[in-house]
């Protein structure tokens, strides 16, 4: 199929424009220059190979995973310095205790007691050290110890302090900017966790204990706070393809979402007023459901069109008002999504085809599973 | 793993009971028996050989499927008279004829004049015919030429006159039982639908046509009318896992569900209120959202427990009211799941782990893709 149009592609599909790929990690790696920070980019939204060497810049260091399944996907192809930045889960310790005595450096994170104590009931052999980042909350109120509470400072030193462990970092997500609107909005949550996750730093160093910092979320990183350049790194993810919800956020310009579905319409229905599509929640998730006025995607090039409603298999489009025109749409005719949430839709496709100028340029395989 | 218990495997995990497939499987098979129609079973569900097996009593022929990737799967390990339900696409024309020219028999199904001019344009060869069916709307609102229009009987004669094309049967959907609360409501639209493809079938035969009838959904298959008995075939697909939302419309009870997720605790959030569960919506899907006074789930021997929020790995659960007594959870402890759509949490997972009264017994690979 290389080299032919993406009309060439059965649908639904998974399309990845290839330069914009690039031009998002190429902005980021850059930023992040400037800010004077490390950038450990996150795996979560393509879990790819291609698109981890194009935004770690072909190092295959420093990255960040959401599951052990990516994590051991990237170590059997040569990828180290992996952070699993997921609440320790006491069912795989085994497992990443396989992973931290064979890669020169692979780092776990937690945010409980007990976890620390599972660490020291299983030491790491050939005399290494357990990697542990403690999980901050600043505010995102999903994981995390609240940065606030004195459990916080005394789980880092229990940490720094334990026989065969390493207090190797202090993380913090700001997914709470995904509930602001604009540039300035995200600056103020990304300068509250920045200055958070500091303030925590300075507590560590009063009690003799220094290690890594980091925050992340792709609008904080898109939009950074100078008050960054104080971290040791920040771990953003989903700006290497964006989509509409980022767009919505302000992190970027529509223009610059990497990822499309295709889909084809398989039907009319005229006594509905509707066409349908091949592309169902298969094809695109249910994620974005009452956030856009045009349904569950942006049908790119039809600002008169809505994603109405879907099944496994099928999605009814219909005008946002007004008599729909089926001569414009004839049955088999290419319609173009820009999805809502770039992850949630990837995680939908065994396989994203990749393009550059519409011209296809071959396949990437994501791993699945945990 | 075999013989294992379900709390040996990592989390989260889409779980199988064995012997609740082959009960709904089972009950499905004399249902059909003693209507005398005859049962295609729909592989969308779970898309797995072993599944189908099953669902087929071991004779490999009879199935319908969803994607032309599932007839692909089927077709490569032996199974034949396999029924492409969907609306023809035309970018797939030329790999459904692969498939009519290999297989034994088979089917493609359309609603549209445009999809039988694609079929007349694109002879089989050896002799061979198209076998088509028909996509009626009975009152469903999602694919199928409207039973009740001319244009229904006219493109079921161009079909039946058409060179190199055979009419097979006449196929209707009735998904419009996915709004029925109760047996009442299910058999009102199951008679609906039966009626009006008789009627149709009538029409046909006043015309000098004859051909099969099919109609289907989990709710009218497992609750069906008398008249169902003088249709060719019917073709549910759920009902060998069930769900939430099967027990809700009322097609069965909880206790036949065959499927959940399990998840384990990985963080206490008592400045919340909140438990954080590993599964997020990777691995259970956004499907129910506000259907359910528990959230996205049912969690299985806690009805004071929702699921209130997943974000892609994380899920947020909480009381329904009252404080949570976090001694009942300690972190690592096990959850089960059972998810309000099976169609949509199975999607999820790359594998599927089968048991027998909570003892491991195996894994089931679906297929994914299109």
């Amino acid at each position: 199929m290389e080299g032919e149009p993406l009309s060439a592609l059965c649908t639904p599909a998974l399309v990845v424009d290839v330069d914009k790929v690039k031009r998002n990690a190429q902005r980021m790696m850059e930023r992040c220059h400037q800010l004077g920070v490390q950038l450990r980019p996150h795996m979560k939204t393509h879990k790819t190979l291609e698109c981890a060497d194009i935004m770690t810049g072909g190092s295959r260091r420093c990255i960040v995973v959401s599951t052990l399944a990516e994590a051991t996907f990237y170590a059997d192809h040569g990828f180290a310095d992996i952070l699993y930045a997921y609440p320790l889960p006491f069912d795989k310790v085994e497992r990443c205790a396989a992973l931290s005595e064979r890669l020169d450096l692979f780092q776990v994170l937690l945010d409980h007691p007990d976890a620390l104590e599972r660490l020291r009931k299983r030491p790491l052999k050939g005399g290494r050290r357990w990697h542990v980042w403690l999980k901050l909350d600043c505010g995102n109120g999903r994981a995390g110890v609240l940065h606030s509470e004195p459990e916080a400072l005394q789980l880092a030193r229990a940490i720094a302090e334990a026989d065969g462990v390493e207090l190797t970092g202090v993380y913090a997500h700001c997914g709470n900017t995904y509930n602001c609107k604009g540039v300035e909005q995200i600056q103020a949550v990304a300068q509250e966790t920045t200055s958070f996750t500091l303030q925590f730093m300075e507590k560590l160093k009063a009690v003799g204990i220094s290690c890594k910092s980091s925050i992340g979320s792709t609008p904080s990183c898109s939009h950074p706070v100078s008050d960054m350049g104080k971290l040791s790194e920040v771990h953003p993810g989903n700006y290497v393809f964006y989509d509409v919800q980022q767009s919505m956020i302000g992190s970027c310009g529509l223009e610059d979402v990497a990822v499309r579905v295709l889909t084809r319409v398989v039907g009319h229905c005229p006594h509905r007023n509707q066409l349908l599509v091949d592309c169902g929640w298969m094809g695109i998730s249910l994620d974005g459901a009452g956030k856009l006025p045009t349904g569950y995607a942006i049908i790119e090039g039809h600002p008169d069109l809505k994603l109405l409603s879907m099944t496994q298999e099928h999605g009814r489009v219909e005008p946002i008002s007004g008599p729909l025109d089926y001569s414009k749409y004839p049955i088999g005719s290419l319609l173009t999504l820009i999805p809502y949430h770039s992850c949630a839709a990837a995680a939908m496709h065994p396989v994203y085809h990749v393009h550059s100028e519409g011209r296809l340029m071959g396949k990437w395989t994501p791993t699945r599973g945990w």
